[in-house]
């Protein structure tokens, strides 16, 4: 079949959609970012009114503009080389990514061990039942491979949530399927749809689908087995590049053809992963922002870590990606998310000292020297005007300028860190904050 | 004016240059990568012929697919900071950038100070008159603001390479004009006009311009001054995005609108420079790679710096660049470098060491994990065909697999390094190799 468009991606609008009024109303609550059982003042008391999220349904989201935010820092995040956390640990994480308003949380591999059973339950029953006043809690997801028994404990852990998924994949990929599951193209269709309707049949209402390595999938193959899922009852089709070797106008042509091609498509949410390999992974999440947005399709979800923590090069990181639509949203068909980036220095402090992943001084937006300036025709300009050298406002993501070169606490000490401390030191200054 | 296309940015290519053969043979030479004075063994040893290199014209590149690489890492990335480089290390860093067949050294910016004026000229007189025997010897650049004073000094530094180039900047954004400079467009016109002319009049036959902060400037502005700059003797005008605030649709369209609109542009090389704020830069310098090419405009130049380096969020990471333009070139029209990726892993360790600003484990290509694999499903397939999960090639880098996770020194063990070594350690066999 061929692609939908010839030219789909990076497309300035050319659609009536792309002049609806930004943030429509419908079925929409403003989000504080609260958490139940905490005063304002222990959250970032900052409610920024533009935040507003469309109501929860597990195929659907009413606003085109809305891009969710499914975090897996905990479960593609935590299965990095030496990046596991404890259940403890893993539970303050989810508790920083509601305060985020992450929209799903996925918290876990059920099926790879007990503790991982045991740490998405906790989750699903601590931070998957705690609603805001404003209706928002988010939607704990666990992952799942085709199998019954994986099914079976993904469900077990997740169920407890208000809101709970699950996630459940299989390789579609020629190398995959012949080389690692030594399965055919049929066994694999019949895995999918039938562990699919599976977890329909238990309850569960909120199923996504991966194929994974559908970067290198054959096409036809690809729109057969996400049709197949669909009619399985999948909720959600999420498009992996398990091995981050796309770059943007092609990932971005993969989703218009799966759009245009996968029948009942229209029903489903549409959600992206992207690895790191090349260091496109942020660029192509956008790229699919983008065009699905310009050409007015709506319902898509794209798939985060904070700190970009994962496998190899890692993932899309969850800071970038939500900055580069907060920041950058006029060039991006006006998209937006429901995420409060305030709570962004504080959460990417606790990932980095617990998953033992330290950042170079240079990361994007988190870095130690994100917001450092060291030439002399930098500070210059600096001292002139802070809007020379920076365009993202520092307190939007949790910081305060001083006078001297670095961050300190403001007056909502509780969530200003600086740079360079320790979740630890963090902590320890928000304990002192509650405790008084 | 009227931007010169409606959808610049990673249209498939539509014209006929598209189809043109790839790596034409004008003007060639096979570039072994070898370095007179040292012997082969001592080198890679392994040549790889489709490694192609246009000729040298200050203001012309050939091949419209051929990507010429300019490595700041010894100006903008040693301006972060933290990361000072004494003269040696830059002397080493130099060394193997030309190892590695970098086309421009931007080797530092002489009016800074003493030592960077020596720097540059130690590395212009031992790397910048080294040639091989195929004819290649790296160009050798020293930044100026257009002041006559740092023109004189970079001058001065980079007189005795075989290929002197003098890179000149003034910022032409209305922030920076009014808040920074405090001087009007006239005079910053004047200022740039004159500058180039004056660097010309010295005898440079090799003259860059930098209008900095070009994401943020008036477009009408840059085709004037850049046009200005132009009739006075540019022969590469490079195009910052200095705040790292552009997505990659929007710096395409940049370029395709200075393309358009620039009188004379036809005669010079583009270079593209992005800043990493949000994460993009790889993706924004791929864009314009890809647009160009894809339109049938050639003479493109890439800044890159090793590891990604630099102020705030760094630069577009040259191992980034380079690995998508070579492993994923079939989806990128047909383009490539004259780079032999296989001392990435050694130039980067060396860097890491002496610049202090350590990878984090999940840093793109030359990260401590990027070749590693934790989940069981993973290492499953790896056993299996390590294609399932990497479709980059270890050895392309210059690394080895083993039976055991991570990877050993191999026969041309010079060159190959153990994940996680630091550069003294790769150093010492380096040494022990040539010693014997």
């Amino acid at each position: 079949m061929a692609s939908m468009l010839a030219c789909p991606a990076f497309c300035p609008p050319t659609t009536a959609a792309a002049f609806t009024p930004l943030r429509p109303h419908f079925h929409l609550h403003i989000h504080h970012h609260q958490h139940p059982g905490k005063t304002a003042a222990s959250i970032s008391g900052s409610i920024d009114s533009h935040y507003r999220r469309p109501s929860y349904t597990p195929s659907h989201i009413p606003d085109p503009k809305y891009i969710g935010i499914f975090d897996t820092t905990l479960r593609d995040g935590e299965q990095s080389p030496g990046a596991t956390m404890t259940t403890k640990e893993k539970l303050d994480i989810a508790k920083q990514l509601a305060n985020l308003g992450v929209d799903i949380i996925e918290a876990g591999f059920p099926a790879s061990s007990t503790a991982d059973l045991e740490g998405v339950k906790l989750i699903a029953s601590e931070v998957g039942t705690a609603v805001d006043e404003d209706g928002y809690v988010p939607v704990i997801c666990g992952l799942a491979r085709c199998k019954k028994r994986d099914i079976d404990l993904s469900w077990e852990a997740v169920r407890g949530a208000l809101r709970p998924r699950i996630n459940t994949f299989i390789a579609t990929s020629r190398i995959h399927m012949e080389d690692k599951l030594k399965m055919t193209k049929e066994v694999v269709v019949e895995k999918a749809r039938s562990m699919v309707a599976y977890a329909r049949s238990l309850g569960c209402d909120d199923v996504e689908f991966s194929p994974e390595d559908a970067g290198r999938s054959d096409r036809e193959f690809l729109y057969e087995i996400l049709g197949e899922v669909i009619k399985a009852g999948a909720t959600t089709l999420n498009i992996p590049d398990t091995v981050g070797c796309t770059v943007p106008h092609e990932f971005g042509q993969l989703i218009a053809d799966i759009k245009a091609n996968t029948p009942g498509i229209e029903n489903v949410i549409i959600s992206t992963h992207c690895q790191n390999d090349l260091g496109l992974s942020t660029a192509n999440t956008l790229a699919v922002c983008n065009f699905i947005c310009s050409v007015s399709l709506d319902m898509i979800m794209v798939e985060v870590t904070i700190n970009g923590i994962g496998e190899r090069g890692g993932n899309a990181a969850f800071e970038e990606v939500v900055m580069a639509i907060k920041c950058r949203g006029e060039v991006l068909n006006g998209l937006y998310t429901g995420i409060n980036t305030k709570h962004l220095v504080t959460t990417s402090k606790m990932v980095e000292e617990y998953s033992g992943f330290d950042l170079q001084r240079h990361k994007a937006i988190v870095g130690q020297n994100a917001f450092d300036h060291e030439s002399g025709i930098h500070q210059d300009g600096m001292l002139k005007n802070t809007l020379t050298y920076e365009f993202i406002s520092i307190e939007d993501i949790g910081l305060q300028h001083t006078d001297k070169r670095g961050v300190v606490l403001g007056k909502h000490r509780c969530l200003l860190v600086v740079q360079g401390k320790r979740w630890t030191e963090v902590k320890q200054c928000h304990e002192q904050y509650v405790d008084r």
